[in-house]
C-alpha cells in the first residue's frame, strides 16, 4: 500500500492502456458517482506490479470458493467457482455471512483505473465465522465471529506495521484486486469463505450484529480514524459532516457517540429529515444557502468532509473556528482555496484513508459499547448488481450489505 | 483583526475603489514580490471601519513625534511630524531605536490593498526604550528594553483575549493603517516614539540586541507560533523549509533550535552555500530538480512554507512522511493540490498568521536562552526608500532593520 508510489505508476498506466471504449462506457459513473475517488485512492495501480499472468496460470483446481464475479469492464456480476489458499500456519478460514457494498466494488468491478485484473471479485466489507484456524493462531477460534475490512497482508516489518499502522505500509495488499505476496491476485468478500492471515482479523463482539459490522471495516474506520487522529472526540465541541453516504452516516454517529454538536452540511434540503431524525444530528444547513451559510461562519470546531464531488473550499472552511480542522475523506477532483481561508483562524485541512488494525479493532469494539450500529439495507447476493447501480446513483441510505450466507448458493 | 470579515470587507472595497491607475503602477511590484499578499492578510480592510475623517480632524497641534510617512500611492517616505496620544493610565510610551522592514511597509505604503489612509507611518517590528508609564502600569518601568509587534489593541475582554490569543480578537488593532479604539488612525515604528497598552508590549531580555529583536516581532513569531502550534520543537524530527526570506531564514533558525534536521527547498541553488553555511540548514534541495525532489520524497515530518509566489503544493506535500504537517505563512494567489496529496499518509496543510501576546514574549525569551539572532542589515531611515525597493526584489538578507535613534532626525 505504498499509494503515493502507487498511484504514480497508475497514473502512467491510465496514459498507456486507456482505451477510448472504456472512457466513453463509463464517463457517465464518473461524473454522477458521489464517492467515484475515494476507493480509487485506496486501491491504486496494482496491476503495475508483478505477477498477474502467474496468477493466472496458478489457479489450481480446487475451485471450491463459491463468488460472484465481474469477467469484463461490463462489471456485471455473475456466479463464479474459484480457489484459495490452504490454511497457512498464521491463517484463518473465514466463512462469510455478510459483506458490505462500496464503492469500491464499482470502482474494480467496471475496470475505472484500468487496472482490473478480471476475474474481480469485489468486496471489503466482510464479517464472518471462523471455521479452521491455522496451528499457529493465537488470536481466533473456531466460532469466533469475525470481520475483515481493506486490506489483507502487509510487510509486518516496516516502522508503519509496528506501529499498527499497516494502512501505510509499502507493501500491503488490499482485499480484492491486489496482488498478495504469493503472486495471486486477491479475491473479496462477494464470496462464501476467505482465508488470510490473523493480523488482519478482527473480532465481533458477541451482541453485535454480523450485517451491522461488515460496514464498519470500511465506511466506519475511514472517519474513526481521522476523527481519533484530530482530537474529534471531545465533548462539548462541534462537528460538521459533509455528504450523508456510507462515511458521512457514520460520521455523524460516532460525533453524536463522542458527545459533540452535530451540524449536517447538504446540499439538498431533502436530506434534513433524514439528518435530524434518523440520524441524531443537532442541526441541518443547506450549503448552497448563502445566508445559512453565513449565519454558520466560525461555527463548528471540525469538519468531516466526505463529499467526493467538486465542491467551494472556501465556503467550508469558513465554517470552522480558529485553529478548526477540516478533514478530507471524499476525494474531488482537486482542492482549491485561498490561502485566507486557512492563514485567517490558523485553520487545518487533513486527510485521511481507512486506519491501521489495532484501531480498527478499537473502533469496533467502540461501536459495540455504544451501540453504534450502521444504517443498512440487507440484500440478496442476486441484487448485487442493481445495488452497485443504486450506489452510483446515491440511492442509498446508507450502506448495501449482502447477506452471503442465505443467498450466495450453486444455482 | 476580526480577519475573515475584514477581508470580505476589503475585497468589496476594492471593488468600489479601485483604480485603474494606481493597478497599473504597482502591477510590477504585485507580480515580483516575494511576500506580496502575506501582510495584506495581515491588514486588511481597516479603510472600511469607520473613523477616517474624524482622524483627520482629530489631530491635535501636539505634533512632537517625527516620523518618515508615505502621502499617496507612490509610497515614497519622508519625514513627517505628527501627534500621539497622551499616555493613559495603563500605557506605555516608548523611545524607538530600531524598527525592522517588513513587506507590510510595502502593502500600505503605497496603497496595494487601496484601504492606505494617507499619510501612512509604516513600521510594525518596533524595539525600543520605556521613557513613561501610566500610572497603573504593572508590568513595566522606566528604562525598561521593550518590542511592539502587529498589533497595539483588541477587545481584551473576548474568548480570544481571554486565551491571550488576541490576534484571533475581532477588534484588533493593527500597529499602523489600523483605526484605533479611540478613532485614530494608527501610526506605526518608522517614528521616534509610540504610546501603547502595556498588554501589546514585550521585554526584551537585557543581552539581546534591540536591533535583532525587531524583526522577532514580525518575522519571528510568524514561524514560531505554527512552529509551536504543531509541534515542530521535537528534537530529532525533520524540518523543511520553503524559502529564505525574512520568515524563512527564522523557520531555519527555531528548527535548529528546536533540535530539528533541516532541509531548505529553494528553486535557485545560489542559496546553498547561504542556507547550509549562514543559516546552519543540513541539507539543501533544489526544489526545480525533479530527481533532488523524488529523492526527499517522504523525507520531511514537517515544512514551513514561506513562498507566496505560486509553487506547486502536490511536489511539496510528497515531501512529507505520514501525518506529516504543511504549514503556510506565505500566501500565494491560491492553493491548489490533488486531494491524493494529502489523503495517502493521512498529511495536513495549515496556516498561520502571527501570534498571540503570551507567545511572542515566550519566543522573545526563547530566542534570548537559545541565542536566536535574525540576520539584520541596519540601515538608516534615509534609506528606508530604496530598501523597500530592494524587499519587493528580494535583494535582502534577510532583514532590514532601520537604526531609529541614530539617524532619524529633524533635519
Amino acid at each position: 500500500m505504498d499509494f503515493g508510489k502507487n498511484k504514480i505508476e497508475c497514473s502512467k498506466l491510465k496514459q498507456k492502456k486507456s482505451k477510448r471504449k472504456v472512457k466513453i462506457t463509463f464517463a457517465n459513473h464518473l461524473a454522477t458517482s458521489q464517492n467515484r475517488g475515494l476507493f480509487s485512492l485506496r486501491f491504486p495501480g496494482a496491476s503495475s506490479l508483478p505477477g498477474f499472468q502467474k496468477i493466472m496460470s496458478s489457479q489450481s483446481a480446487n475451485e471450491d470458493c463459491l463468488g460472484w464475479a465481474a469477467r469484463d469492464p461490463s462489471g456485471v456480476l455473475s456466479p463464479y467457482k474459484f480457489s484459495r489458499r490452504a490454511v497457512g500456519d498464521d491463517d484463518v478460514h473465514i466463512k462469510i455471512t455478510y459483506c458490505g457494498v462500496c464503492y469500491a466494488d464499482v470502482v474494480w468491478t467496471r475496470n475505472k483505473h484500468n487496472d482490473s485484473k478480471y476475474p474481480v471479485v469485489p468486496g471489503h466489507e466482510i464479517a464472518g465465522i471462523v471455521e479452521k484456524v491455522g496451528s499457529k493462531v493465537q488470536g481466533f477460534s473456531v466460532g469466533d465471529r469475525v470481520g475483515v475490512g481493506t486490506y489483507v497482508n502487509s510487510c509486518r516489518n516496516c516502522e508503519h506495521c509496528n506501529d499498527r499502522l499497516e494502512n501505510f505500509c509499502g507493501k500491503g495488499v488490499y482485499t480484492f484486486n491486489g496482488v498478495d505476496a504469493d503472486g495471486t491476485v486477491t479475491k473479496g468478500g462477494y464470496s462464501s469463505y476467505i482465508v488470510i492471515h490473523e493480523r488482519y482479523c478482527f473480532k465481533i463482539p458477541k451482541d453485535y450484529p454480523l450485517a451491522s459490522a461488515a460496514p464498519l471495516l470500511c465506511a466506519g474506520i475511514s472517519v474513526y480514524a481521522p476523527m481519533m487522529r484530530h482530537n474529534m472526540n471531545e465533548p462539548g465541541k462541534s462537528l460538521g459532516v459533509i455528504g450523508l453516504g456510507g462515511l458521512g452516516h457514520m460520521a455523524v454517529k460516532f460525533g453524536k457517540a463522542f458527545g459533540l454538536n452535530v451540524t449536517v452540511f447538504s446540499t439538498s434540503m431533502s436530506k434534513k429529515e433524514e439528518a435530524l431524525n434518523v440520524l441524531g444530528a443537532d442541526k441541518f444547513v443547506v450549503s448552497s444557502d448563502q445566508e445559512q451559510m453565513k449565519a454558520s461562519a466560525n461555527s463548528v470546531d471540525f469538519i468531516v468532509d466526505t463529499a467526493s464531488g467538486d465542491h467551494p473550499f472556501d465556503a467550508y472552511l469558513s465554517l470552522l473556528k480558529k485553529f478548526g480542522v477540516l478533514v478530507l475523506v471524499g476525494f474531488p477532483s482537486e482542492v482549491k482555496f485561498s490561502p485566507a481561508s486557512l492563514l485567517l483562524g490558523a485553520k487545518t485541512v487533513s486527510g485521511s484513508v481507512t486506519g491501521g488494525t489495532k484501531q480498527i479493532q478499537e473502533m469496533i469494539n467502540f461501536c459495540a459499547t455504544k451501540k453504534i450500529y450502521p444504517n443498512i439495507e440487507v440484500i440478496p447476493i442476486q441484487y448485487a448488481n442493481e445495488a452497485l447501480e443504486r450506489l452510483i446513483n446515491r440511492d442509498v441510505k446508507h450502506r448495501f450489505v449482502i447477506d452471503i450466507e442465505n443467498t450466495l448458493k450453486e444455482e
